[in-house]
């Protein structure tokens, strides 16, 4: 018997019936259908932390599971609906960068969907998860070729979030990705870019304090001193023993920090470093 | 294969093993039968907001979905338990008012449960919801006919919150049903009924302030202005742009409000209304 | 078919990605299985609570059920992973206490988990639950003999908190086990053996506040009373009526509270349980 796998990540939090709504009209459609939350507690209109719990959760789900995720600062959702094969999956989400990381790590096949006779009807003006993306993914799961649901795009967007940005030899522009339930502050700086630093002085203003002090695991530093450590995300973070990062910098998911490298030790491999990810960005 | 769906409205929270204890009850009753949350963050004891939040979702399922509902100030459940066919699904909930909304737009069929074999025994006195309403539900999931569970009955309990009550022409004391994660206030004014409010003055009065502003969509209003606002919920709600119409006003679920037509020529059609709702009420 | 079912429990909360990477994991090695979420709003590294709602909730699962948990003071699980088969269900957790509950009504047979076969390669250092609890718990569903996984022990970890210790005659150390959604304090003083206290006079001491009332009932009580009453989980808890006993009192799960016998009268019979609970400690 086949057991189609969905997933849903929104922002609709878990206290309305707005997720409940969703997986009736998905288990309407297709009753064979297996049904994971992600998460439904995305800070409102939040999509780099959307993009983030997305992209982390994803990895570890077998082959043509099929993810939905729908956080919009449209109500419901603003932007066209995108279905995107990817890496051996399905996405089912707004086209507002949702999708970023994903984008990034895979060579997509990006349709917007327009067949509307996949859809719920009458489409409301606000809730395309119930009338749109549920329906589709349902239909999708009773195996109707992706083909069918739209044409293939390649101008779909994406955030700007994926990694920093370098601004002159030395700094870049980074962002919080997100905040996790201890006050750890994920970064967009990827841990394997920027390893180089452990080795030389850097600081990293996230809200209201700088952040100077690298170290392998939360034990080397002193309760509340803030410190740069390689998190299980693949991402740097910034974290404080026995505290909340969050709380001390007063950061939350979105917000902008900027790292700057202070030794010409280090300047040398940054500015290569600059150079790659400019290539990339 | 059969696969029962059984969807869960409760206000045990998440964080206790209220809701696991009666999924382990239902699932070791009927192995197949699959298992929908619609909330179990209703406010305690707040059965207007449950009652709206279940039938919000109940459109969305398919027949013969079985609806669990346990919110009940007596701990667990004091009121009779009842089984209800309506609309060509099932509800199995306390006899109090948690199922207006269902009663007012179907022909429903209501039985009191009293077949002590479907019980999970000892019943205990506080947690009816794992002893009675969870092995009552898998056993109708598993093909036990409705009437085996107890005789019908009419003198079951409405809330009155399902809409509002005529006070004197042009006047109405209305009610918030719930108040949803943006802080927007869901009144039990029904959009259809009352979208003669676009035309009218009024003053609909909500805690600490005074709604005077109808408006099409949030972009009319200015950021932190309170406006009326027909929701996708098919009521009126109460809504500040980039703001929480909540915290403005000071309401929860369940708090009362007026409504008041200050124009004359509004006045007719309101009067006009009052003669219609007073009719069904 | 086979439909194994599968519980988790853990610290996690909701909001980030984790829960949904350990579901993925098991769903992408055991496609049948069923997971139910028992609680992931137990308070970070709370082991006792932890214990407790996974205590509760377990008696309501049917035979072979596969029960998860992962609370942990070290970051994923720092503590040796163990498989028990107890009461006819299995349980996958670090040995840390969490199963300090399961043991004390069980004979159980405890293995500690050493078969890497079953894990998802690379082994993070920081995300067992995913890498070794997951994939183990899925393996089990499938048919793996729990020989496999690992070789028998009895030198596992038992918590204090299962019962409450003697200090000296008509005196004992107890602890707070839990905090529910009202408030309510949960105690680990056992209702069977305590119920003499409804005839005695005696002192609890919790936090800032003192209970020296008994009652059957939360209606014998004057609101913001506080009172000590026989829970439906089998344990005594502290409660006031129409008010958070956890706030009065300024307690949270896992703090030690002092019970104190002040009559002559009683003291024999609190006496008398000390040798008892003495004995069995």
């Amino acid at each position: 018997m086949k057991l189609p796998l969905i997933t849903l990540t929104t922002d609709f939090g878990l206290a309305d019936h707005f997720v409940a709504a969703m997986k009736g009209v998905i288990l309407g459609i297709a009753p064979q259908a297996r049904i994971v939350d992600i998460s439904h507690q995305i800070e409102p209109f939040a999509i780099a932390q959307a993009a983030f719990t997305l992209d982390q959760a994803v990895r570890c789900f077998p082959p043509r599971t099929i993810h939905v995720a729908v956080v919009d600062p449209g109500v419901g959702s603003a932007r066209r609906p995108l279905l995107v094969e990817a890496g051996g999956q399905y996405f089912i989400a707004p086209d507002n960068g949702l999708l970023t990381m994903i984008y990034a790590r895979t060579q997509p096949r990006v349709r917007v969907i327009s067949a509307q006779r996949y859809f719920r009807h009458p489409v409301s003006r606000t809730f395309h998860g119930r009338d749109i993306f549920a329906p589709v993914a349902a239909h999708l799961a009773l195996g109707a070729a992706p083909a069918r649901f739209g044409n293939l795009i390649s101008d779909y967007v994406r955030g700007e979030f994926e990694r920093p940005a370098p601004a002159s030899p030395g700094r870049w522009r980074a962002c919080i990705l997100a905040v996790d339930r201890f006050g750890n502050l994920i970064t967009n700086l990827p841990a394997a870019d920027f390893a180089f630093l452990a080795r030389v002085p850097f600081r990293l203003k996230a809200g209201r304090r700088v952040v100077r002090r690298w170290a392998g695991s939360y034990s080397e530093a002193a309760p509340g001193e803030l410190l740069l450590i390689a998190g299980s995300s693949g991402y740097l973070e910034i974290a404080a023993r026995e505290a909340s990062a969050a709380r001390l910098c007063g950061c939350a998911a979105g917000d902008r920090i900027e790292l700057r490298c202070t030794s010409t030790g280090g300047a040398k491999t940054a500015e290569a470093l600059t150079r790659t990810t400019a290539g990339r960005g």
